[in-house]
């Protein structure tokens, strides 16, 4: 069983991931990781859905079984989870320790059943379902109420933390609320508490007016590279309609974040030569349980999609400060990504 | 002129530095960087003090002047500095987002004329002058107003943000406390508050009874995989003696902790085949200026040293979350540790 362990100091939980338990020789070969073999066999691939857990959810065509061709999205448990869904929390302390069994939930969304299709390449259509299926997955799991937070997110390219090249994504749900989601929550309450607006909603009207950071923007959606901007080309997309929730999001604006977000990708592609990035999901945590202590968060909070191309490595400083140095201002980023056409 | 930047939603500090601008196309050949060519021109090795920044401070033989050869350890300011250190502060705020101009110190610690040597081949003499320039320049920085906080912080390997092979160690000053800084300070102040106890000392105590993460002892110091640890092999080092501050420590202390952290390194080195690494000093801020905000830090905060192998990459879940997965248990990598002798 993984566990869950929280730093006394400074309150930042970490998880000791059993499955995918790392002994002291398996990181001498660190350096010699090379990219993707295309011609190596892939679990993702259509035809060979009984190497992965079973489906928990997928949109197929009509008339084909679960855990056989015919899908066009598919949902399955990480073979090698980081937190395990089964038993209880299990809180306890030593000494000034504070542990709880590593409960939670740890799903891959296969993208696509083309082995090298990556997001930038899907249709417009089908980067519609892989986001209807985020929604799906992220209310289903919302329904456990041992899940504090739900995150959806996606490494791209092995600098960027994945370890398979075949398109997908994944979605986390823990059993605590995550410190940088936590500080999030609490920085718009601050602000709205000060002055009674919505501090991305503030952000959006500044950035418009300004447009000196700003990306592409459509009916529903805008994308920016925000004004500290923790690393070069860091980008934000904000829903111009303001909502906590990215899974309450309808048809049209599940439309609209595809075509933005399509757009954003293909542009990250040719402005940085196909660059390693991370994206998640911001969005507000599973309160429905505790409405009390989230009362104003429909109000204060603003989901978000945070995009982050991995070109520099992180050193000393930013380890050990949480300061972070950007060699790139985020207006230059702008208008480089800005000046290029799809 | 860099300029800091603050995250108007979780109130992070970034610089972005000029003096290092990358534009976008800077970025392509990303992929291509390779280890260091010894054959290459070095600007650290003796003989090349004239392609450096002018001399800050050094150790050297009696008789030899500044900027020639002779020296042991040699301080310059970096070519490419993150912050400047002349100028106003010059805060400023526009629409929902505060700047203010990029000042600070940014010197580079040559740590020795020998181009090859790393931390662990040093002499047991060659290191505590190494540690003795680290508290000089932190002691000489603190002496000025417009700074808040100095760290000190080693970079070891392109993957840990070293650009340059030759052994060195860097020092920034910075005109705010540090995010990482402030929640460390507020989360020992806070479980002083509570247990009248210092949270680091309780942290020693306990270790020490259980021993399972213990790596090293000696006479003053102690070096442990901490119960939380963020990466696998995260070691910590920590003077049993409570002290707030790094840069107060006497010779005998000195001595104790280039022994500690010389086997640690050695250690590290041996069991993971050179691994990349940072670390950092967590010190106690410049509060001499402001004695009444940080009256009771000389009781709660406990000077340390943390060192982190980059072993994984990070990956959406933990930029979005804050979250750590650590595929090594703690009680692991410090049971292998301990086994390997020096």
């Amino acid at each position: 069983m993984p566990q869950l362990r929280k730093d006394p100091v400074i309150g930042r939980w970490i998880i000791i991931s059993t499955e995918r338990q790392l002994r002291p020789n398996d990181f001498s070969n660190i350096k010699e990781t090379t990219e993707e073999d295309n011609n190596k066999f892939c679990p993702f691939d259509e035809g060979n859905e009984s190497k992965t857990p079973p489906e928990i959810y997928a949109i197929r065509k009509d008339g084909t079984l679960p855990n056989t061709p015919g899908w066009e999205v598919r949902v399955v448990s990480n073979k090698y989870p980081a937190l395990r869904i089964e038993g209880p929390l299990g809180k306890k302390g030593i000494g000034p320790f504070d542990s709880m069994n590593g409960i939670g939930a740890h799903e891959i969304v296969i993208e696509t059943p083309i082995h090298k299709d990556q997001m930038g390449d899907y249709s417009p259509d089908h980067l519609v379902k892989v986001i209807s299926t985020y929604q799906e997955r992220s209310l289903d799991l919302k329904k456990d109420p041992r899940f504090k937070y739900v995150i959806i997110f996606k490494n791209f390219g092995k600098a960027a933390g994945a370890s398979l090249h075949h398109s997908h994504s994944q979605i986390i749900a823990t059993p605590v609320t995550p410190k940088r989601v936590k500080e999030e929550l609490a920085g718009s309450r601050e602000y709205y508490e000060y002055k009674e607006r919505c501090i991305f909603c503030d952000i959006i009207n500044t950035e418009t007016e300004r447009e000196e950071r700003v990306v592409a923007t459509n009916s529903d959606f805008i994308a920016i590279t925000p004004f500290a901007s923790m690393t070069p080309f860091e980008l934000w997309i904000l829903p111009l309609n303001h909502g906590a929730d990215f899974d309450a999001i309808g048809e049209n604006e599940r439309k609209s974040f595809a075509d933005i977000l399509s757009l954003v990708i293909k542009k990250l592609s040719i402005a940085l030569k196909n660059p390693p990035y991370n994206f998640a999901f911001h969005s507000a945590p599973n309160r429905f349980l505790r409405p009390g202590y989230w009362q104003t968060i429909d109000k204060d909070y603003h989901w978000h999609l945070e995009i982050i191309p991995r070109l520099t490595n992180l050193g000393g400083f930013e380890w050990g400060t949480g300061f972070y140095i950007n060699p790139t201002a985020p207006e230059d980023a702008a208008k480089f990504l800005r000046e290029i056409n799809i």
